[in-house]
């Protein structure tokens, strides 16, 4: 299997299918399918998997409390994983490590038990503090009938997850290793995907942990290549991270030599990369959190005019107002950063009386694996920059 | 002067002007002007008020701690307000009436002394415990040079601001009275719109209150208005409130009479009274916090399919994955609800592997209120609906 087999699923693409699907099978228990090998296979079960939410019941699964991980048997639609790597969420990982050496032993093996023991409490590796998950790595065991892409799904391929551990059902038999550099936690165990959840197959010609960090940040260039046009001005809030980084990268290959694009990174050795990248007209260190320092410098380094699109990328609370007041009158003002808050991004725009479109960073986007992969490959810079820093 | 003279400023809508006007001028205090006539005015300040910031120094008003609201000297571009009325948000209203209740004192003159202590303490009516403001009604005063509307502005006018008063300075010498039921409270002071800040005055046709009712919500319909196409499928959940109204009628008004729109509506004789409307193909009696039977009574009646745009228009918290999955793929799922999560949203919408575009609702719009104005006038039964509510 060649790289170009990275796919996603969106299961709603189809739109007529799902609503079919879910709307005529009953969520409960329906007779037993016998599959054509492996596990028993029911004939009932959602592409959203209300059917494995325990507390509530028939909630969807992430804001679940517990869901179901017998996986003795299999309901439609359901991908069987034999899971080898748990990668946990930076926050959750950090946590879990900050929980433990409060407890008097921060070691690997004491991690590792604090991990089994919320999987086995919540049937799912859901940080119960932080609310966050991850992602993993295994391989395909068994696919139920009904998954979209049932007859394209082969039994050993070897495949990431796109969703958030915070909805997998996972079940741990034993942790074989606990790896606090990469938040990595190789195990035993089995894990479900839903006919709903986004997945890649692992590229030949790319390094495992140069492909986990890009699959992580992976929504971030599809949506900026929907939003720049050829010769457009766009400011990168925290241009010098990971996601910054792409989005960069992705509004200068879309907007072309005569667009202007000005990144702004606080932190100056990640400043003095980006500038080594040549991707940016302009790379101003300063902290987002100003904004009418930052909304002066980026007029002044854009011949005294806002720009067509801010991408917020920064990982520190207080930057909605700097996004908005870089952005033009009816420009865009998108939001990747996990720390932004709805209400002070609303009502500042309203505080300021500015035209501007507010968008949330969407982390799916359809084909984004492949599209970032494909960015990857084709910059060899920021190749070489990703393998040096994440590799 | 007519109600067509209800006029908003984007400051920043004159893209050179702003720049030009903030960069080059010192934020500290200049010479004093003689002013045409009134108070002395300072060739100093910005449009958006960081001169007014005393805690911290230089913040936007908004997030300050406290501003300056000595108005014995104005700045570059200020409008000086006689202040008849606030109009309280409410939530802010509730948790005043309740710390009163808490303290043993409920009347009228301890709601009153409460907010006259915050406007001391911090210079602007921002309840330090929710966070929000609300609005005012007053007279136009004084209008500084350098203002950008400074020659159309009369004093005298009787105008309504569109920016909250959590970012407004303000000076109250009098409480007249504190009017619970619609969380109003009159006043004598004096308060400050700066440049940026937008501002309609008073339409003589339409009822005051019913005004004020309707400029609160006025950005939802002219938002709603860019995103519909004729023949459109919406969805509105909490469709029978004041902006859920709003919405619905404006997607029929654009989508046309081959448009599907589709109300959810928790509270029945909402529902009743938005039926009677006969805007919505159906207005279904469902809570919005439950996703999974909301997408499935919407795709029943929308033939199967998801729509093209969803506006979430509840007031309360974990609405998020409903809008997303009532949504097709590529549309719009639109949040006005200020109690929507920006993490629920984003991650939710991942979750599910839904390609779906997520706006938070801006308050704000280019012509906002003399566009809801308009609609309401054209619209006798919508008009009469918000008389009988919010008359």
């Amino acid at each position: 299997m060649s790289h170009r087999d990275v796919v996603e699923l969106s299961f709603a693409a189809d739109a007529a299918a799902p609503a079919e699907f879910a709307v005529n099978r009953s969520a409960a228990g329906g007779p037993e399918l016998s599959g054509t090998s492996g596990r028993a296979v029911r004939d009932s079960g959602d592409a959203f998997g209300t059917h494995r939410s325990v507390v509530p019941p028939g909630s969807l699964p992430q804001p679940a409390w517990r869901v179901d991980n017998d996986f003795s048997t299999l309901y439609f639609g359901e991908v069987l994983i034999d899971v080898e790597t748990l990668t946990i969420d930076a926050a959750s990982f950090r946590q879990i490590e900050e929980a433990a050496a409060a407890d008097g032993d921060a070691s690997e093996a004491a991690i590792g038990r604090r991990i089994v023991e919320t999987v086995a409490e919540r049937g799912k590796q859901h940080n119960p503090v932080t609310g966050s998950g991850g992602m993993l790595i295994g391989r395909v065991r068994q696919v139920a009938p009904g998954h979209p892409r049932a007859q394209h799904l082969a039994v050993g391929e070897r495949i990431a997850s796109l969703v958030s551990l915070s909805l997998t059902p996972l079940r741990i038999d034993a942790v074989r290793a606990v790896r606090r550099a990469s938040a990595q936690v190789d195990i035993d165990g089995e894990a479900l995907l839903f006919a709903s959840g986004a997945y890649s197959t692992l590229p030949d010609d790319v390094p495992e942990r140069l492909a986990l960090a890009v699959l992580d940040v992976a929504g971030a260039a599809p949506q900026v290549a929907r939003l720049v046009r050829p010769g457009a001005s766009v400011c990168v809030l925290g241009a010098g991270g990971k996601s910054g980084i792409l989005c960069a990268v992705e509004a200068r290959r879309v907007g072309g030599p005569t667009a202007r694009i000005i990144g702004v990174e606080s932190h100056e050795p990640y400043a003095a990369q980006l500038r080594e990248l040549g991707i940016c007209d302009d790379v101003l260190t300063l902290d987002a959190r100003d904004p009418v320092r930052v909304w002066r410098e980026v007029l002044s380094a854009n011949d005294g005019r806002e720009v067509d699109l801010a991408l917020s990328c920064v990982n520190v609370a207080d930057a909605e107002m700097t996004a908005i007041m870089v952005t033009r009158p009816r420009g865009v003002a998108y939001f990747f950063a996990m720390s932004t808050s709805f209400t002070k991004a609303a009502l500042g725009a309203e505080g300021i009386s500015k035209d501007v479109d507010l968008m949330m960073g969407n982390g799916f986007a359809q084909g984004h694996a492949e599209h970032t992969l494909a960015m990857m490959r084709s910059m060899p810079a920021v190749r070489s920059l990703f393998e040096r820093r994440y590799g």
